[in-house]
């Protein structure tokens, strides 16, 4: 597999360190005429696989309750395609905090298909920012202990 | 041609009423594996045409101004489907109102290819509804002058 | 409830016909500057629950097959907007056949939100085409077998 | 402006570098419930602008001509996003070859609101398939001219 350069670690040791994922399935509307999927849809997946990661380690109320202050936008997103992805078939979408940042993560993805083979891989910041001013909101020791439940741990 | 319930006079009457078009052109991303257009792209392409056509007719401050107190809703959609759309062809999406409610408008479409062939059809209606309380707002005479520019004049 | 035209019995009649669904659960990029999810989406929904149910039926070999010599596609489609519908809600949508033509078939949806309560119906009419000439091509009594599983009972 | 990796020259020397671009207008569909168009976005611009890019230096017939035996397949994208982007604003999408590989190109996307503010940027790695095989197919002397038709001269 080509090198990937926020891919530090080797391909494996990586991966080992999702514990978390989302399934979704290859949409018909999201294929092209090419016969694939198109390529802007693995940021709809990342998205919605990256919602869940957060409302599962607990940032729903923060940031997508009715009284939230704070919101999370994105910063920088990219992906790598490795495998080509068809019509109807299901993937799962593995997200976990990279790093953490003064007010922002950086979280990685990976896209498995049912044979476990890797078909996509990506990487993003997402900035905690005011919804009043627009500007980035410092992680509070709450936050920090909730986002770092998935960072991989280093000996 | 197929029949088609809300073209009530010849199609050739029907079309000759349009005095607004905005155009496109079908994206990439926009085709599916069969080849051609997804039948759920024409419902952008409306909404596309539909909101230009709004500002047109000197709606747009009173629906998308900063200190808007009313926004229009869809309550239905319709398109019919005439002949196939294919990657890159440029439409011509047509927009009229053909009949003005209480506190809606039934809005009529026409999509034409670059040979003036009709690509699709279809209507919808939209309710000016209050952000505050989300009921439907009757029109006020001068909305009403608006809207009615482009109605066709029936003797 | 508004009257819906394609609805010719009473709702709740109209409703416990159908025997199949499908559940989506609404994006974040579903959504629109409006608040809800966007007017164009629940053509999305329509077709992944179609396709769901056409193989459900049995229809996937002949048409998603590697072999296939037919294609199904869309002749019309059209959206009743009953209830407002927000980021993450679980819609169940409700597919059924609701007429079957000679080389066409006219299928009904119902999406309902988590408290059993209508968000939109639709309808659209399904034409089988040759992939090669591109004509409508009749079902075969096979296919009607198969079509007409769901197809509500009229004493 | 944060630094961004690949733009390994100051950010003016880059921007000049440019001399293609495509425009295209925020859809109402494009934005999402926290009001700005949303982050999926724009990896459908880069497509349609990259397409439009392709055309003006004669890749048309060879990629999406209708006797064409190789595709362009999209092997890795990235954005990064400076401002946020709302309703129907205009964009100008600059597209221009980076660097040229043995099968592949990177290409480099600016996106300029009508103030000629940078609102993203982003790049991706395009690479030369067989429709037949799905192997990468090296550029041949024709192709390395007409793509470096617009690469920044270095001295």
């Amino acid at each position: 597999m080509k090198r990937i350069s926020y891919i530090t670690s080797d391909f494996e040791t990586w991966k080992s360190e999702f514990n978390f994922k989302h399934s979704v399935v290859v949409r018909f509307s999201e294929t092209d005429m090419f016969g694939h999927m198109n390529n802007t849809v693995p940021f709809t997946y990342f998205e919605e696989a990256r919602i869940q990661f957060l409302y599962h380690i607990g940032m729903r109320e923060k940031w997508f309750g009715s009284a939230n202050s704070c919101i999370p936008v994105v910063a920088d997103l990219q992906c790598d395609f490795i495998r080509q992805v068809y019509f109807e078939q299901k993937l799962n979408i593995y997200v976990k905090v990279n790093q953490i940042g003064r007010s922002s993560i950086d979280l990685h993805y990976l896209a498995l298909n049912e044979q476990n083979e890797p078909c996509f891989v990506g990487r993003g910041t997402l900035v905690q920012i005011s919804k009043e001013t627009g500007k980035s909101v410092p992680w509070t020791s709450e936050d920090k202990g909730k986002l770092s439940q998935t960072l991989p741990v280093i000996d």
